[in-house]
């Protein structure tokens, strides 16, 4: 994965994914907040991850996260697996600014879908991608079970 | 989007994903039949897409539906949209046979996140993709609120 830093463009309209049947009623305002902490929660791992270190994310993935990226030959399938990918790149990414476009969280329970565009600006160039992070809430902690980064129109 | 027929692999290891705070217990048993119901769907949506027809897709995706491809500029957001683009290629697709490799079925309460690889044969050539769809339950029906294709090592 070659992700891109520091600049980030946050408009944050709310998906209409009302509460689920057979869980709790959410609010409006529960949405609101748990989207804004959802962003947060990426921003601040992308925050790292652009200054070389993948810890942010580590941190925040589960036990059974899945995971996609355009230098993967399949899908990487645990914690132990995307350590392994990330401890391999420790210190090797370096992105002068990002921008995180239009992120989007759809909620449902305790599942929340964040997917969003992504423009990292490096030396030699800049790259487009898309991104889908599903988080899942347990314990009051929420934590990314899926993670989907691809690369925007790779073939124009 | 180049999807492509027929064979179909699939080995169905269930994710780790117990039942989250706040929602009904889900057992074993029921993780095991709503993965069956959600690859089920996407098979038959799947058949129905690599023989020129996109409405498989279009009857099981939510109104909410978020979508990437590696066609587009950006998320397209919204079964209008969604609907407007599959249109266009109505008729246009065909696809010897495909595989679906590897699903996985991570269940939260009312959200099911499959991730697969895919596999589509053509006449000129094959192609590898990335895919994870998000299913919302809702009044006991499944449907697709996110959709993320992408190509697998696009640059190799």
């Amino acid at each position: 994965m070659r992700r891109t830093t520091i600049f980030i463009v946050a408009l944050l309209p709310l998906a209409g994914c009302t509460a689920p049947s057979g869980t709790e009623a959410v609010t409006t305002g529960d949405k609101k907040d748990t989207a804004a902490v959802i962003i947060a929660m990426e921003r601040s791992a992308l925050d790292r991850w652009t200054k070389g270190d993948p810890s942010g994310f580590l941190e925040i993935s589960a036990p059974d996260v899945v995971y996609f990226d355009p230098s993967l030959e399949r899908r990487l399938d645990g914690i132990e697996a995307l350590t392994r990918l990330y401890e391999s790149v420790r210190g090797q990414i370096h992105i002068d600014r990002y921008e995180l476009l239009n992120p989007k969280v759809q909620i449902c329970g305790d599942a929340a879908v964040l997917t969003f565009n992504f423009i990292s600006y490096g030396p030699e160039k800049n790259n487009h991608w898309n991104c889908t992070e599903v988080y899942r809430r347990r314990d009051g902690h929420w934590r990314i079970i899926q993670t989907h980064w691809s690369i925007t129109q790779p073939f124009k």
